[in-house]
């Protein structure tokens, strides 16, 4: 299956600049959409073009590795119904066709690829409707579309699933008139309308619509199941934040080694000051989540940097605690004890690990333990026993960790093997 | 696919046990052959017996859920060619067709599968060749079959992948004779002949051949690449006895406690005599891989068995590490570095798991760190320092492990990444 990818706009509103290339979190709005159809199996792009920005898009398509043909309007005031139309010579059977200024969320497309016609949206999420074009459905076809429509069933979604008979009714607009919109070709075809609601689409219109489409997509890009219960209520509503701030000036991996450092300075800080080393070690935890959320929404994410990750926070876990038992501790005893806390934070990540690595698939999607031990849990505990750590000795929170740890570990044994 | 199976010899030499269902290495010799033929999709099995053991076959069948048509020989004495003229009227196109008393590795299975014919190997390692039932080949067919050949070729697998044409030939020889052998009907036939040299499958004759066969299937469930130095040159050669002794008395679940209790066990020791504890810490590693052993010897393999034995695993080395220097060291500089010797050694593991946890692999399928630190290297170090806990303290034993296991943690990390 093809794509018709319409990038012939000419921008006026965001002061000529490139649209379809916009960065939205760390990838242009177009990358975005064809990178998720092409993962889907469409296997070449019409890119319709205008003289302006043939170079620059062509370029993107070049660097990353699509399969296109340029198709060059060079008569961009004509509409971008008049763009649709130069595509027809490369379209011979069912083909996709989307706005170059339009991003979707990645279960939009999943969905959308099933259906037929004018994908719509009867529960706009994340549109103003008044400014949206909207859609009067009969009997299951376009009846009309229009920004201005007063009595409508749903909004236009820019995604369609179409077959190749609509350039018959292209090629008699086109005749008739000079400037011709992509809603008049629907109209008069009386394209049928499938219907796909409340998903994170947008229409990128001003700067601050591609600042809301950046939040709104770093957001929907923390994973969800694998969070503790301090990550859901707390960690998660600050890193998002941060996340949305350097999506578009860092790569993942820099945030993963700034967590990490994050982490050993927390450590370091215990020799100085234990509430402030605890607040710093809470910080590390939050920014931790930065990395996954920065590559999830920035289409980066890799197999090599979550494991990474992984490795670098129970250096982190470890070192932090093994200072803090070196900072406070004193004695045999007290030592076996901050041993059983290290080894038990470790093992809760370990037997989650190692059941994924066995039964390919997560623990956590299994079974869902009762005693808390999470990461974010663990260390929003320590940090509260930082704080308090001039009224409680150390040696509590080692014990409180070795029993809680290592408790969910049975926990977890018990539940996978009964 | 269907396959014939033909019980219903009278086992004279084995003082009429019921052959077929003869247990080697915790298993049936027909639940061997049947099991890897099920999982390579033969959906139903003709089996012929006699009067004598059919009810105990039928059982075993029923117990197993194998789909089967049971096939009465009221007159076993008048050979296997009749026992097997007798399930044609289950036949109808291409089948498999196999000895009730012969055993396969499965690798055996999955090659002659590929073939047709009658299954011969030119260099049969594993029977004594003299006793063995020889074939003259003559253009790709069987000339010649016969225990006495002094001219051969091959000799017979007693594998066979047939086509229903050659029931007609033995209704000819049913017709002429009383006794009919199978290797008659075979020769006279001429069935095609396909070579499949070197793998592992066994005639079972007397009570030597079926302990011979249970030491060769133990010694090939050793799973070699997950190895390391120690384990390959020592701890298998003695596991491996272990296991050929055990296989048929114990589950391996029950391997893996007595494992986890005798490196509880040895850990105590500690307080009592050090050398000792590291002796008993040696032999649980050795122990150890007996429940792998025993499980792929057996047919048993088990995830959740696998996963446990790894948590089980982790804790044993914490414990045994943290007992070791709650009895050895004093302060807290000699505590820091062995929280690092038992979290470098716990990385170690951690590091690989969480790598097949992401990729789908094994990490050392990929990667051979030239640094030591498996597990089996690691607790023969520990060892050999126990044995010389006279003359060298137990921080340097600590130090080393800290500084080597941690280096080997970031070595794999380094080669994954670059």
């Amino acid at each position: 299956m093809k794509a018709v990818v319409l990038c012939s706009g000419l921008a006026k509103r965001m002061g000529g600049v490139v649209k379809p290339l916009l960065k939205i979190a760390g990838r242009e709005i177009i990358y975005r959409s064809m990178k998720f159809l092409e993962n889907r199996g469409i296997d070449e792009f019409i890119v319709v073009v205008n003289r302006i920005n043939r170079e620059k898009i062509e370029a993107f398509l070049k660097r990353n590795d699509f399969r296109y043909r340029i198709v060059v309007n060079e008569h961009p005031e004509r509409g971008n119904g008049y763009s649709f139309y130069l595509a027809r010579k490369y379209i011979d059977s069912d083909f996709v066709l989307i706005m170059g200024d339009h991003v979707y969320e990645e279960r939009f497309i999943d969905e959308a690829l099933k259906l037929r016609g004018l994908i719509c949206d009867r529960k706009p999420r994340f549109v103003d409707v008044s400014e949206a074009t909207k859609v009067l459905v009969k009997n299951g076809r376009v009846e009309k579309i229009g920004k201005k429509l007063k009595d409508f069933t749903c909004v236009d979604t820019g995604f369609f699933i179409l077959s190749p008979d609509i350039f018959d009714v292209a090629k008699d607009i086109v005749r008739e008139k000079d400037v011709i919109e992509l809603s008049e070709i629907m109209e008069r075809a009386g394209v049928e309308v499938s219907c796909l609601d409340g998903y994170f689409w947008m229409d990128i219109d001003t700067v601050e619509e591609a600042k809301q489409a950046k939040k709104i997509i770093v957001s929907m890009s923390v994973k969800g199941r694998e969070d503790g219960f301090i990550s859901r209520h707390l960690n998660r509503k600050v890193s998002t934040r941060i996340s949305s701030f350097l999506v578009d000036k860092i790569e993942p991996i820099h945030a993963t080694w700034l967590s990490f450092f994050a982490g050993i300075i927390s450590s370091f800080t215990i020799f100085f000051s234990i509430p402030l080393a605890g607040v710093l070690y809470q910080f590390s935890s939050i920014f931790d989540g930065v990395d996954g959320e920065i590559a999830r929404a920035a289409m980066k994410t890799s197999k090599h940097g979550g494991w990474l990750d992984s490795i670098l926070d129970r250096y982190v876990d470890s070192i932090f605690l093994s200072f803090l038992a070196f900072a406070t501790l004193s004695g045999n005893y007290e030592w076996l004890i901050a041993v059983l806390a290290i080894f038990g934070s470790f093992m809760i990540s370990y037997t989650t690990e190692r059941y994924k690595a066995e039964f390919g698939e997560s623990f956590y999607k299994k079974y869902k333990p009762i005693i808390f031990g999470k990461r974010d849990e663990r260390i929003f505990i320590v940090m509260l026993f930082c704080l308090l750590s001039f009224c409680i000795k150390a040696i509590y929170l080692f014990a409180f960790l070795a029993i809680i740890t290592n408790l969910r570990v049975v926990e977890s044994v018990l539940r996978a093997l009964s």
